[in-house]
């Protein structure tokens, strides 16, 4: 096996990272750029192969071809077997933490993930989360699979979390710059997995528990959604009364004021799921009304669909044609620009809407070609083409030609 | 009349400030300042002495009084009649608008101060609204109001807004360093009212219009109020969850993220009073869902007085003593540490709702004596001498002796 490990003196340089998304890759390939041995644990074949010829998966991240064409199946070893990663001293694990249909956190690949590291650490490994958990899932589910698996109790072997902040875009120099926290489930483990982190990342905090660690990515999270959708109701506001919203947001904010964009909604994998961490549990521990704001801005959030629709229905109207003729682009699917994901994305539900309603809608993303607009079940269109352009980036106006 | 205008070279240089409150009167001593020829009006008689023998009726407010001593009785001058002010050029009006038991706009004092200006106005003259109204307010109703007693049409004289924001106790500051935004019903108006303030305002911006300038501070009322409600909430959920929300806090802010301190609730005549603007405008319009997340944070705000009676009672069972016989102190009845003010205080509701509920409550604030509490229905006591200290502005802990 081509990962073992060679000399005595670095004992504790050898860490694997599971999971080599978006987060996972950047985290591994800066660990191997400040000199750790670093073995990646991924289930895409793929992408394996291609990071041990030293070639990026995420071409579109900044920084990070280099790394990987400096590191790839040198110092940053891909896989696909967690056996391959059995000599580690530390464990980072960073893989997809979904939604069900209902909201309820499905933990079923971080499941297996984390199982499948207990079935291969060593006495004394550390093991860390960075996958963005509700809170207490470190301390109490992490630990029980890890402990019904490696035979091993706390004190044997580490456990923390240290959830990630990367913002995709800007991956590496988040980790270069932005603070980081790292928190145990009991002392020594916070200690053991602050020293490891300590190898590569400059800006590392400890804190006091593996939960307040868990909390702070979620609260992140919740602020940000409670704020788009307070810039939603406000841009709506500010419509309905004839104000321009963006001409008042200029002067509105300054040291003490911060008011967002709106959007069509929130996408992505973070900020529309986390608040659903703490609601659920709330369910749970019938105290619904402790969540009470985050509830209605996750609703309102959801429900900007509807809003732009009826707007686009408006607007199409104004058009000498008869409605079910005019032809609408929607401009932008990816939940950022310039990000190539579509989870979550909120214009995709919006066009399917639009579609519903018998409406003549048309897709354009500059992500995106024709042949994958298709695939996703549009019909693709070039702006300069449509009768009307709702773009999603910049929605100041509905474009009406 | 002792207000007359003498020279003919500074023909824009006499304003008035009708009303010489917290907002007003640092107005007038930085506009006379400035060099300008100031007639304050207020129905305060007493306050209006003092002014004019240079005393400063507010004097916590730093800086305040080394203005009212220099320029009082001078270039600052107070009257109770707005006969003396009818030579001005300009009319700045800030008085209170306050809401009914109803949380709908109660406009009776503004109206009042509104048509008096009207009715000594000469044609020529620039009025602007500082008072925070609700959007379209200044437009609509101030225009009405002073057409019908001046008998002036628009173009004949000026009107635009330009809303306060000062903060008691950094009045001063504000006004030599804070943006202020100044915006008209018309063209001519806002350029008017913006050479005017321009002499005395540094840091000025003309916006599009009236209505946008008053959007623009009701924005930052909302954006306060659902970040305070938003704080509370997430305390309360680290609360419930075993997590210290104040070690959360501090590693989750940074550039992006905001999340302000957890209260009582929101006091002041400022946050708890902007967003029914907005929520009974919207129910006059049969559109209360544009203004659900302001409402849900607005109701949210309301209700923390429970959670913390809940909390309280729940520290009073720890203690070994009956009860009912638990001394119980709240510590600051005003709305903001340092700031002599009552107006929407929590804590006055807190300290009420625990004695409503047979409990043994006490109150202390360092900036009334104990006859002052008394008189507002208190028991005085020192908070050595209580069981349990509740501090609004140390929310961390419920000291427990």
């Amino acid at each position: 096996m081509w990962c073992m490990r060679v000399g005595g003196e670095n004992i504790e340089d050898m860490i694997s990272v599971v999971g080599l998304g978006r987060v996972g890759l950047p985290i591994a390939a800066v660990a191997a750029d400040a000199g750790l041995e670093v073995v990646g644990v991924d289930v895409d074949e793929k992408k394996v192969k291609m990071i041990n010829r030293g070639e990026n998966p995420i071409p579109e991240e900044p920084h990070l071809s280099e790394l990987v064409r400096a590191h790839g199946g040198n110092r940053l070893k891909a896989t696909t077997s967690y056996d391959d990663a059995s000599e580690c001293d530390a464990f980072i694990i960073i893989v997809p933490l979904l939604l069900d249909d209902n909201h309820t956190p499905d933990t079923s690949i971080f499941e297996d993930a984390v199982r499948s590291v207990g079935r291969v650490m060593k006495k004394g490994a550390v093991v860390v989360v960075e996958t963005t958990v509700p809170p207490g899932t470190t301390e109490n589910l992490v630990r029980k699979w890890l402990e019904e698996e490696s035979g091993l109790k706390l004190g044997e072997y580490y456990l923390a979390h240290s959830p990630e902040r990367i913002m995709t875009g800007y991956s590496i120099s988040r980790l270069k710059e932005f603070p980081k926290v790292v928190g145990g489930v009991d002392e020594q483990s916070g200690i053991k997995a602050f020293e490891i982190y300590k190898k590569f990342i400059p800006n590392l905090h400890l804190v006091s528990s593996a939960r307040v660690a868990e909390f702070i990515k979620i609260m992140e999270g919740c602020y940000r959604d409670v704020n788009i959708a307070l810039a939603s109701e406000l841009f709506k506001l500010a419509n309905e009364l004839g104000i321009d919203f963006h001409e008042a947001r200029k002067y509105a904010n300054h040291e003490y004021c911060h008011v967002h964009l709106p959007s069509t909604g929130v996408g992505g994998h973070c900020i529309p799921v986390y608040p659903w961490f703490l609601i659920k549990e709330m369910e749970k521990r019938e105290r619904l009304n402790y969540a009470r704001l985050l509830r209605t801005a996750r609703e309102l959030n959801d429900e900007m669909v509807n809003y732009w629709a009826e707007r686009i229905v408006l607007e199409c109207k104004k058009i000498n044609k008869p409605l079910k003729e005019v032809k609408i682009c929607i401009k932008g699917l990816t939940f950022r620009k310039g990000v190539r994901e579509l989870n979550h994305s909120r214009n995709i539900v919006l066009a399917k809407l639009l579609m519903n309603n018998g409406l003549n809608v048309f897709v354009y993303d500059e992500m995106f070609n024709k042949e994958k607009i298709e695939e996703l079940g549009f019909r693709w269109i070039e702006p300069k083409d449509a009768d009307i352009v709702f773009d999603t980036f910049e929605l100041r106006t509905i474009l009406n030609k």
